[in-house]
């Protein structure tokens, strides 16, 4: 069955095109809003085209990237009405989602809805539903929500202490997100470790440009360090993550910000770019750190220390742990991030094979702690197109 | 060495008498301020004393204390001069006081540059300090710091992920308080156990109205839950603790919220009160929680399971963990608390003994886990009073 992704960010949507597991296409759609918008076109086994357009919103940008797969020089299908289903990548399910879904106008309704609580991410992807419901009115589409595979956790995970009714009348609670990616890595641990999911505790640690660690008590996401939002939890690269809820007000006080400032400060100007000054790059970052830079060195100890943190912590939540996952872009490249995390854990029972770790191929799975760990440590590219192309085939076949 | 310490909050002053370790007296003088400031006075092994005096301010407060303990009938001391030294909590030294230190205009000016990170606790603290050198000029005095011992943590502990700038220029930083209790429940630990507390590692639990865990390493804190102010960490009676730094400014912004109003919110309506509605006591929440009400229920597991995460975080940071304490008034009162937070942690090597958790006596310091505990569990009753006193002695004997 052939399946289009859709992931439509607020100014660029990613896609790729699959044939059941098999990826036909892919790309990436930048600048949407402008008269230079940036379409960057890969077909498997061919070289990567760019082409610059005038694409004013989401819906022409579809239009574009539906022209182009069906291209004859840069396509791969003869016509559009090869395409059997399309799954899009939804941040925000609230608790209305706790799987994929079938996109209906009922559906609509309810991702609508969380808009109020998601108002950077839901409505490009829903101006991505929008577009396919006109473009191509008889295909199947199907959601899945970045947040559905967190709302397993309980409610002592999940509840802020704050006035209750925040929550009953405002839905303020933690519901974390990369729900897909660790969803997906818990899957591919268990088969690396030749067990089944549901008799597995599993601590996966999503590094990328935002991260996330969650604890994954026998197939279920139990604890999840992403928030009500993408801020809370661990520092990112432009990210505060957690902090004393006092400063953010402290600060709006000193220097007299509002609301939209202090937001941009915390999401875009903080994190390791905001200690170190240099990059919210790890790779800069390790760089400059070798050359003897001190806050670039402190940037990546913090990050470091507070993911060591969080790994102890999901261990005691859960009373145990049999395999720590790096996945994500820092998390399967970085080695020394790797090492400086889970070094000097053997209490734990967490004993890092460090050559293994050095000497590892990129993009390779690979078990990097000694034989004689209690706890594995286990590196896992994660692939969250591959888990929106099967769950979109499964429920479409299914409807 | 006759001391006279004091604790002197936005409208009420803690004091008390010592003679050496010996305690002579202690009282509360509340509701300053105003024409009914109420009294209440006791002098070791006789009934305590309640009166009511217009207070308008500290400096009369003081005035009014120093009379009561030379009143031929209630007091203690034949003249006033039998007060040999004056020792006074001060809650937040900043980065300028690692330890107690004797009282000098300097201290006193660095002191009073702390009011702008600690507007509502410092000004009543030097308030105290202010009416002792007008009262009791010839006095020594000697300032015992809430913040001291925590500034030991490195700066991977204490740093936040925001620009550097705000560090460096506007001090916000990790700070953590509780600092007397943390020190002194370490150094008890330590003689539980029969060892120097230099060769310890330690989780030191103080929960009370206002709740904090730190880590201590080797008798030194490396890490600690509350922050730059005492919101950050465990949800507490009426504080929210952590929480996605984004929550405060979507309520702002929903509710129409100023900094005031929000700030009161986070450390007056949140906490344990927040999610149950029913109080932020926790002996009528275990109450109501034993009749079936499921919020007050929710509260506790909230409040322990978090403290379990900072638990398992800590002995992550530390790789290890001797002992874990329990202090403050819900620390050394409540067995419930207490096994609702260690239970289920054995892979992490803490055995609770659960019926000596139950049937310990108030009061009592007692190991509650079993012989074969990798990690003991301690209940330890604090004593911030003569920390300070043995530090303003010794700091005024050598002066």
């Amino acid at each position: 069955m052939k399946v289009l992704i859709l992931n439509c960010g607020s100014s660029s949507i990613k896609y790729k095109l699959y044939d059941d597991d098999q990826q036909l296409a892919e790309g990436l759609l930048e600048k949407i809003g402008t008269a230079e918008a940036q379409l960057g076109h890969t077909v498997a086994g061919r070289k990567k085209l760019v082409s610059v357009h005038e694409v004013l919103e989401h819906h022409a940008g579809i239009e574009l990237i539906l022209q182009v797969l069906v291209d004859p020089e840069k396509g791969v299908l003869t016509s559009i009405e090869d395409i059997q289903a399309v799954g899009h990548r939804v941040v925000h399910g609230a608790e209305s989602f706790s799987e994929s879904t079938l996109i209906t106008p009922e559906v609509v309704a309810k991702i609508e809805e969380c808009i109020d609580i998601a108002p950077l991410h839901n409505p490009p992807n829903l101006a991505g539903i929008y577009a396919i419901s006109e473009l191509l009115p008889k295909v199947p589409q199907v959601a899945v929500f970045d947040t559905a595979f967190h709302q397993t956790m309980p409610d002592k995970a999940f509840m802020y202490a704050i006035p209750y009714v925040f929550y009953a009348r405002n839905h303020i609670r933690k519901y974390g997100f990369h729900g897909i990616s660790h969803y997906y890595v818990s899957y591919e641990a268990a088969a690396m470790l030749g067990r089944a999911v549901d008799e597995l505790k599993l601590i996966t640690c999503h590094l990328g440009n935002g991260s996330s660690v969650t604890a994954v008590d026998h197939g279920r996401s139990v604890d999840t360090s992403m928030g009500f939002t993408p801020l809370e939890g661990l520092p990112m690269g432009t990210r505060c993550g957690d902090i004393d809820p006092a400063v953010p007000l402290y600060i709006m006080g000193k220097e007299e910000l509002n609301l939209q400032q202090i937001n941009a400060l915390l999401n875009k100007h903080s994190g390791v770019l905001g200690i170190s000054g240099v990059s919210n790059d790890f790779r800069t970052l390790e760089e400059e750190s070798a050359k003897g830079d001190k806050r670039a060195t402190l940037a990546l100890e913090v990050f470091c220390y507070r993911l060591k943190k969080y790994i102890g912590s999901y261990i005691a939540a859960m009373n145990g742990a049999d395999a720590i996952v790096f996945t994500g872009g820092i998390g399967e490249n970085s080695d020394i991030v790797r090492e400086m995390v889970v070094k000097d854990m053997e209490f734990l029972g967490v004993e890092l094979d460090a050559e293994t770790n050095r000497t590892k191929k990129r993009g390779e799975a690979a078990d990097i702690s000694k034989p004689s760990s209690r706890i594995k440590v286990l590196v896992i590219p994660t692939n969250e197109e591959l888990v929106i192309a099967r769950d979109t085939r499964r429920i479409a076949a299914a409807n």
